[in-house]
């Protein structure tokens, strides 16, 4: 029986083609003999919009559902470009993308590699993963403001939370843990944000009901922090709200030796709408076209990516080969190219 | 000339009672000869509210408003207890004192100590101001929800931003910048946030054009997490809004030794209000009582408020005491009462 893997991938901005080159070269290298990967590159980003004025057209939407999944890099342009204010292409792109295809699931692990330096003196032995809600909270984009410009402007953010929101994402979280250590923790403020912290207590304690084996704990977003420099292997699965996820997972990142290992899944789990995979990472447009930029993420990328479209062992050897990649990696300077090929080279299937 | 300083002392909950007593004798022994310290108890917190019913009224506020300054210890009890769910005692004291009083300006300063250990394995010298939005923010407490209770609750938080109290923080924090190493970073999440993000970024460039020595850099908060693990060093004021002040303080706490020695200021600049100083750390109930805190942020508290109240060479004995008490402590444990009299007795007004 033969498979097809139809990928949408979507290189980006600035260091984004580097990395994706070779996580696409493990991608096929890691897929059983059986399978058939298909690329189809589409070209969105910063660079896209600013040579065509077009960021994401619903025709855009359309073609890039067909896929199986998308393969992202990085998007975003030089940050002090005022063309590109506002957050224009990570608004109209990346999150468009997560709401569009309701990644609801934004899936993004930790774990401290062997070989791998921390930035901490001793961070013990650091394995969870964050389940970040993608569709709601202070991310739904439903601010505005009045009187801008003038010494009487108001500007506001409004927080989206939704029982319906909230309650699928706690739930991914608890079967995930089922399958872990059977921690969970919920990371919320809800000693401020009492609507919307209240709401997620009360899912938690309501789905933690029927998980009777797992050990159900609660920080502040701001404890939550202090943690995960002075004790990060207390986690196991922790799940919370957009922006608090957002802030965790870059210092997670930070702390597992580095925003170039962290890899990230933008999840639709019921299977309507394609999946998207992408390195944690930014574009980096002061290192872009260098060969210097560390794929490693993007390849991780690749390895959570084959694990959702049911390809468990290719993704494990994936994590395996970057496992023994970075262990003899030391303080050896590589370039982007060299790091993929090495990881490439020690997959069973090349 | 004889002065009086007439502190109002809110121990609160937990460790407030036992922290605060050591900040009170520090306070005494720092005051020049010539200052009466008067000090009026109130005894507001979680125990207060399960005794009696009430957090805190307005002859209450009305009573605080009479002293020039507000001591404060920690606020807070038992998380779990139902009573005290959704931060009531955090919301209807703590918060309701920052807005009531209008503190727009809490001042976080950072500073890893000689002696003092650090999780991060090389933090190198670290020395930052955070100033956070004390009265706006998603801390507004303007969220609500609707249909709670069933599968379709919908909860919101509402972020409000005015460019009135944005504008008066950011001239404060570019002030400070001015007697510092002249370097300001403002910290939001503009790419996603992007009302709020625009206020706060126009209205620092505005404020920098007069400010033409200042080097003004921009982060976003989850970014600023990294930094703060990997390069601490490379901040000297940073400028936020209420929520990200809040949760990047406590990081900043935890890799500058710990929040046992995290000291805040709660900041009316206009004198209109008396300010409050506080210990960045919470009640702690799990070590109330058993004279093992560390009353050290309680005291560098102290020294804020005496910095503020006009006594610079006071706070700077503090200062001086606290550090030369550090960099000797080592790995000894003493209890409560130790380090405070210990701290205390360096002081030459002793
Ligand atoms: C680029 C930005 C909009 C995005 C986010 O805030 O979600 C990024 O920081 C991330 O974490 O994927
Ligand atoms: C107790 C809580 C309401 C408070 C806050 O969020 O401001 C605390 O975390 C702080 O930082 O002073």
């Amino acid at each position: 029986m033969s498979r097809t893997l139809d990928v949408a991938v979507i290189a980006g901005d600035g260091i984004g083609p580097e990395v994706i080159a070779e996580a696409v070269t493990v991608l096929r290298a890691a897929v059983p003999a059986d399978t058939t990967v298909t690329t189809t590159e589409y070209p969105f980003g910063a660079g896209h919009f600013l040579a065509t004025g077009t960021i994401l057209g619903d025709d855009d939407l359309a073609a890039l559902r067909r896929h199986d999944v998308i393969l992202l890099g990085a998007v975003g342009g030089d940050p002090r470009d005022p063309r590109l204010a506002g957050g224009i292409i990570e608004r109209g792109l990346l999150l468009r993308l997560r709401f569009a295809f309701d990644h609801y699931v934004n899936l993004r692990p930790t774990v401290i590699l062997p070989g791998v330096e921390s930035p901490l003196r001793d961070p013990g032995i650091v394995d969870f993963v964050v389940v970040r809600e993608g569709t709601e909270g202070p991310y739904a984009g439903t601010g505005g403001s009045i009187r801008t410009g003038t010494p009487q402007e108001i500007a506001s953010e409004v927080s989206v939370n939704t029982a319906y929101g909230v309650e699928r994402v706690v739930r991914y979280a608890f079967t995930l843990a089922e399958t872990r250590r059977k921690q969970l923790t919920l990371v919320h403020k809800t000693n401020v944000m009492s609507y919307a912290g209240s709401l997620w207590q009360r899912t938690v304690d309501a789905v933690a009901a029927e998980h009777p084996d797992v050990e159900v704990g609660y920080q502040h977003v701001d404890a939550a922090t202090i943690h995960l420099v002075t004790n990060p292997s207390r986690f196991d699965v922790i799940v919370t709200d957009n922006l608090f996820g957002d802030i965790i997972t870059d210092l997670a990142g930070a702390i597992s030796g580095g925003i170039g290992l962290a890899a990230s899944g933008n999840i639709n789990p019921d299977g309507t709408y394609p999946s998207m995979f992408e390195p944690v990472h930014g574009s980096a447009p002061d290192i872009a076209g260098k060969n210097v930029a560390d794929p490693t993420a993007a390849i991780l990328s690749v390895a959570l990516l084959l694990e959702q479209q049911g390809y468990p062992e290719a993704a494990a050897s994936i994590t395996a080969a970057v496992t023994a990649d970075l262990a003899e990696r030391g303080t050896t300077t590589r370039s982007t190219h060299e790091v993929g090929s090495a990881i490439a080279g020690r997959l069973t299937h090349h």
